[in-house]
């Protein structure tokens, strides 16, 4: 392998040195100390801190994976991938009105950034933008959690993924920085339906558990200008693809966007659970998962097989 | 590999089909109106504010213009990437200790957030950014500007690129806003050389001028990997830029970065001069200018015509 | 009435005189243009805009009115004295652990200032610091209603002082900004009991509906420093009365408190109902009300009243 | 009216009473532990720490100290309300059209405030609005520092007050904090001179050196309605120096002001050389002066003793 060659278009790896190529970074990353478990709530502070997985999938439908890849975790923020997808559908440009699509700049939470903005979210992968695209969800859709679990379940090719209740529960009662940002959007008015169902719908999907073999299988249509590359079908357009990926690239990783972007080059979504997805245009997606974070909330262990799965192969967009 | 290849596989366009293309969105463009000169200084009130220009070049050698393609005017901010290129080489790694890379989410001239950050800018490209920049080029180089001269002057093959010098005197006198900046970070520390000396190199560098032509051809290693498609000279590392577009990806259109990568998606770089200059990986340049801006700095009709170039050729890297 | 003499300590009015100011102000007031009434919620926006009244008690145990000052209206944040008073009896001084005692320099709901405090509120005036208190009653007192009902009605001699219910239930379904500052500090662990019974108890408390005569009569005795002169009974420690004063100086006109004691000079509370209370230690009070209020939040009439009565009376304590 | 009246109708203290506890105060100071001189400066930071003075001068122009009462300190912002006396003198109320009169509820050099209000500093006591002063100064005095000496002298009755040269100097090189401020105001348009002139004029001013014998004297004016009660002569009119202390009770002692008035009750200012005058309205000035500083830039224990005088004496304007 080559990074001329890979940056130039060919496949660059047989399976086999795929594989080993993910298994030693997979080691690498196991022997990296430090980070914190999240520990705002005790349901996610009890998950074994070691565990580690790492999965690249292809549009050619190849999938590898090493470590405790079938393992499912709590996705909390990747979710909100799934969210967007769907308030984008149904509303179309209108969301944007509502939420805008640029970088904060600040905390994932802050909301300071929200009164200044005057109750509109600087994007939909903030908290505040989240909530916003929770509150288009249960205004718009009869079923919002069925909708989203529809939309998963198709994306993955698994039927049983499922909210984990305990995390859904335990959120529920510690989020309150999240209501406050809910209160404050609906005093601006920009919050439709009654806060506590939003707050529900919101805490519910973030509590969502799948393994990084179902995220990389879930998100590859976004490296494949919107077509799912298993099932062939198309899952969004073309240009909401590459929407999506832009606002993963500048907002899809907290407060160390810029400096993923530089030192990485790619769309990715990171989620306080340990999860990281990253998207390769035209390549594939990449799914890391440990649960020890780094002070931005981003998973420490994946955030090195991500690095180095995308440096090794030169995957950067940039 | 081609361009061709990487946007779905069909052949786009031949170079008349290209000069056709760009004379069409040329012509949409001068018809836009609305937008204002920027007015904060008389020196740059003072351009004729319907001139139209729009250059592309590709990495195969080719440059095709249309407009005032050879009409110099300020770059003002483009400016920035020849300033942090010399920096990044001088100090290498240790740059990023004094100015950081994440996106802002604020406008370019806040100085709420360089108080909250201690005096340490977000990144690069925002005003307190350059101006940390321009102390390091003050204090590292014998004689900065003269290097920014050299560098400029090899990047676009021309031997007669100068500063504007009422440009340059009319921005020391009303720059009180960067005065204000760079006061700021003397107190935390974070400039080295008289505060002076500094702001002249920014407003001196900000003061340069160019045309569309030249932006064009001084940026296509960006697109390049780092080495000039027309010398065939490597200008920076291929890592260096990656790291360059990406940073621009992320924070290089003010406060509008993000609203440019979700509707055109590549990296590029605005000045209130009325200039854009866009990056696109692998396949070439991008140069636009109309004097007229709107609200947020960027000129009106050059994002018009960058977001219909990338937009029609499928120029989007996510 | 000379200046100099009253500021010299004796009697300047004799009662007569005293009427004949008051009226004479209050038709000065009754000519002022302007203002708008309270509009966040429909039971206070629907109060008859032109109403006004004055009242002046002073320690001797006279009282003088003119206008409607029989006439009860929201006494909204004014209520904050008596939730202060109780919370200072019930924990002492560990409550300052809790809330600070500066003023703010932000609007009075700021949820900026809150945020940048970890859940501090700068001071029991504003409304986090307010809900705060609330916090401390609903948490401290068995019925922490029926524990500022016994209060107020003792203060002012009445015993069929009562909230309105209809403003209670309107406060309870718009507070969407009050609820957010409630979850914010409940985020910092700044809130013990129930955010919602904290809310309920903070809005009843506001929707309590007195006169001017009743509320002169209320604030007697931190003009006498701490003793009630019309019952003769302590009410709080000279010490107390003195520190509500001082907070009332520095933080009890909303944004405006600064110029309230530059131009007026004695501590005084206004709310958004119309009515204004000020407080002249060692003479007495003044309760003015009208129901519209300048941007500030402060009645215009009621400004008007207070400070011609403070400044024809000498009443400065500067 | 004697103070004695005021404060509850017994007569509290003889003259020798008076020394005795001072002498008593000034004892239990110096045994206060702990803070730190100011050390920004060299000029400054070499002060002898364990200096300690206090004076009390009465309306009956009596004056008593105890410890280095004729030692002469840097006053610093002490020094603002001299300032902010000429200004006032010269442009009367349009003065506040360019500076607010409101707490600031941040840190007394905040330039965060001061982008927020779009460059009208929140009072004339935080640096921003002492520096907008010396603008006043600057533009409307053919010679702003006689004018500030003129003045200092006739108020301490000693024609030998003088800056201290190697402070000033020591400030104009260290004070970017302040020059960006200045800067920024500029920016907006609120600084009319040239800033680096405003900026001689405001670190001269700071530079001044008096003791606390010389302060007590000279603020005896503001505690006697404009009157010096030592030349009998009227300073300033009644009406504005009800105002001076009324900033100096919201704004005087940076962000420990509330806390001031809320325990001491009386309008003050402090200087980080050490020095705080604390005005009685209608009884006299309490000046005291120690170097070392607690966190807010206050005299520890300057502010011990001046709480104690006011405390043990029953000052407390409230």
């Amino acid at each position: 392998m080559t990074h001329d060659v890979m940056s130039g278009g060919q496949p660059i790896q047989q399976p086999d040195d795929t594989r080993a190529l993910l298994e030693t970074i997979y080691q690498q990353a196991r022997a990296i100390e430090g980070g914190e478990v999240a520990s705002y709530i005790p349901a996610l502070a009890e998950v074994a801190p070691e565990q580690c997985a790492l999965t690249l999938a292809t549009l050619d439908g190849q999938s590898v994976s090493v470590g405790d890849a079938a393992q499912r975790f709590s996705i909390q923020s990747i979710s909100k991938i799934f969210g967007l997808m769907l308030a984008m559908e149904r509303v179309g440009e209108s969301l944007w009105e509502r939420v805008q699509m640029e970088p904060s700049g600040q905390p994932f939470n802050s909301i300071v950034q929200l009164e200044w903005e005057k109750g509109i979210p600087r994007n939909p992968m903030i908290n505040a933008g989240a909530i916003l695209v929770a509150d288009v969800l249960v205004s718009r859709y009869s079923a919002s959690k069925n909708a989203v679990l529809s939309l998963v379940r198709q994306l993955c090719g698994a039927d049983d993924v499922f909210a984990d209740g305990r995390v859904h529960q335990s959120e529920m009662a510690h989020g309150h920085r999240n209501a406050a940002l809910a209160h404050l959007m609906k005093s601006f008015g920009n919050i439709e339906a009654d806060v506590d169902e939003v707050l529900d719908h919101y805490f519910w999907q973030c509590a969502l558990t799948m393994s990084t073999q179902q995220l990389a299988r879930s998100f590859a249509f976004l490296a494949n200008r919107g077509v799912c590359p298993f099932s062939q079908k198309r899952i969004v357009a073309r240009r909401d693809a590459q929407r999506i990926n832009a606002i993963l690239s500048t907002s899809g990783m907290y407060d160390q966007s810029g400096e993923f972007a530089f030192t990485v080059g790619v769309p990715a979504k990171s989620g306080v659970g340990g999860g990281i997805v990253a998207v390769v245009p035209d390549y594939g997606v990449i799914a890391a998962w440990s649960p020890k974070l780094n002070h931005y909330g981003n998973s420490q262990r994946g955030l090195y097989m991500i690095r180095e799965v995308a440096t090794r192969l030169g995957l950067s967009v940039y």
